[in-house]
């Protein structure tokens, strides 16, 4: 009997209805993780805090300065830069909110099985590295290029495919400003962590998590469409399994909002008193920048507008939002929702797709307010 | 219509035969989060890569000294310090492997609902901060003590009790050196991230996590046994809800190997080539040193001895251990366990308990050698 890939690696699938999450999903939720959203406090997300997602394993790096980034390809004078050389560089800082493109999974039936966020798949940086624009201008493209293929030391098998984590951007994307690219060193001023990509990683502002690309170790420039798996049959909106489906880029707007009071262990429902409660969260959009925030006390029936504070000149990072709830006695559902500057709402329902992607669908946070007297 | 915090907080339950997670569990699983196994590599864990279980909030803290521990009850002198005045004080490291008291839980059947892990939730890191006893000496035990009661800033709500994380050591073994018992600001050289403590923690090695308080604000010694909710009603052994139970203590002797080859994205199976694959993990027990670790690559049916690293005086960390498989063609399942001096072995079936506590069942590693082609 020949052993292959496929005995091991199964096509995607979607969960029967009433599925509980099997120890696949288990097993990915155990050792990736979301933001605690209380963390959503912080303008910016401590180390560890920040969700991570790592579809292989963290690959082992040298210690040293031996690891290579190199740009090949359609290009005129071929790089090999080691992190040092880069280093030595003129660097760029941008704070960045980045989203896993599969947050929201969990909630959406029938349910994908894949990675099971529920909506904490979060986080924001300060990414420090070199413009991706000037390393293209230094290796300098030849004509004909159309995509720039970026290439992890992640390496496993998917749905049969035994591959590298790879993604491509578009020429004009890639080289563009704006968003700017890096290919960064160090997070919140420090080296990279090992599960953030140390040595180097591509940090694309405004973009979903998928072309975050870790580990990084090569830029190929070509002159034709990529088509690897990672961008022509995984992170594809689809309805149905055949179809070639639309792919998945900008960040669609989100806001999400601190759990008041404090937790039940296990059900993890709120407990607040009864008044003012003080309501805060963040709200960011990849698409354009987010105009305003409403909150809503009772699961999305009736909406309010929250104080937004402004970007603080940060376009690619969330921002705070605040509000005062006046809290009865009672079972309530809380929610926020961002709008953005293109007219892109977030929908109380998630248009279902196969792969459970771009799922901004509001937040809905059980809080129970108990009585005056504490109840 | 009264509301009762028992509307929100159940009690403890087990999953019905086959019932998959719930979204409670996944909530859980989606904040906290265990080590990436492959992160068995590294020594000390790196920052973000230590398991993290939070019972309710990471709290907010303030970014001052303003911070106060007090050393309370039956004491001399009462003390009221600042993180500052402890970092004044003479300090200890102590490099320190910690594991969850219910690392392994969601492996059992039937299954406790509760934070689901397999077998992840451990990390090793250097602690830093002021032995436990120098404190006591210093606000000077009274006569009567028998329990000291360690208060932590996190508050929530756990089968109906609205609380402060809260648990107690005998007075023998919060006044001893071994283990040397800290009051820890540090962990690897760097002040206490958000979600391992934040300004102060206990650090007692050896122990399960539930003995290590995070966001430690009171110390209080008492001339009474502690009967809280978390030394009383939970971290208990038991079979039957009724019974008074064994308290959960000392780490119980675990190894876990690092997953060889490269791992399929959903079902973690490992695939790797025919011929020698070198093995590696980690070992600890708690309850005394290891003393030897061996591997099965057919599911626990036979053993071999593994290679096992000195503890280079480091009493209260893993040790890194090695083997050599020799893989051929086919479906595998690879395990290892460890032994302590105390006679203490891992079970191939875990004796069940209703927590799910201190389950140090072997690991169980699928793995997919291909033909020697390449499958």
């Amino acid at each position: 009997m020949r052993r292959r890939l496929a005995d091991v690696s199964g096509p995607a699938r979607l969960a029967a209805p009433g599925e509980g999450l099997g120890q696949d999903e288990l097993a990915l939720a155990a050792r990736n993780h979301g933001l605690p959203l209380e963390a959503l406090r912080y303008d910016v997300t401590p180390p560890g805090l920040h969700y991570v997602l790592t579809h292989y394993d963290i690959p082992a790096v040298p210690d040293d300065d031996s690891w290579r980034l190199t740009v090949s390809g359609r290009v005129r004078r071929p790089l090999s830069l080691s992190p040092g050389e880069l280093r030595a560089r003129p660097a760029v800082v941008v704070r960045t909110t980045m989203e896993c493109a599969g947050n929201g999974r969990a909630l959406l039936s029938p349910r994908p099985v894949s990675q099971p966020w529920l909506v904490e798949a979060v986080g924001t940086a300060d990414w420090t590295g070199v413009p991706l624009r000037r390393l293209l201008d230094e290796a300098g493209v030849a004509p004909g290029a159309v995509d720039v293929v970026f290439t992890g030391a992640d390496h496993g098998v998917e749905r049969g495919v035994e591959q590298d984590y790879r993604r491509a951007l578009a020429l004009d994307v890639a080289t563009g400003d704006d968003p700017e690219i890096l290919v960064a060193y160090a997070m919140n001023g420090a080296p990279l962590p090992p599960q953030h990509g140390s040595p180097l990683r591509l940090v694309v502002p405004g973009w979903y998590g998928m072309a975050q690309v870790k580990w990084l170790r090569d830029v190929e420039v070509s002159d034709s469409p990529f088509t690897g798996f990672q961008q022509s049959v995984a992170y594809r909106i689809r309805r149905t399994p055949g179809e070639t489906g639309e792919p998945v880029t900008l960040i669609a707007p989100r806001a999400l909002l601190i759990p008041p009071g404090c937790p039940d262990f296990m059900s993890r429902t709120r407990v607040v008193g009864p008044g003012p409660v003080p309501l805060e969260g963040r709200a960011w959009s990849g698409r354009a920048p987010v105009t305003s925030v409403e909150v809503s006390a009772d699961g999305g029936r009736t909406w309010e507008a929250a104080g937004l504070e402004p970007d603080h000149g940060r376009r690619w990072a969330w921002r705070r939002w605040t509000f005062v709830w006046s809290a009865t006695p009672g079972a309530h559902v809380l929610s926020a929702r961002a709008h953005d500057a293109a007219g892109h709402s977030q929908p109380l329902e998630q248009a279902w797709n196969r792969g459970g992607f771009a799922n901004n669908a509001v937040q809905r946070v059980p809080a129970l307010c108990l009585d005056p007297d504490g109840g």
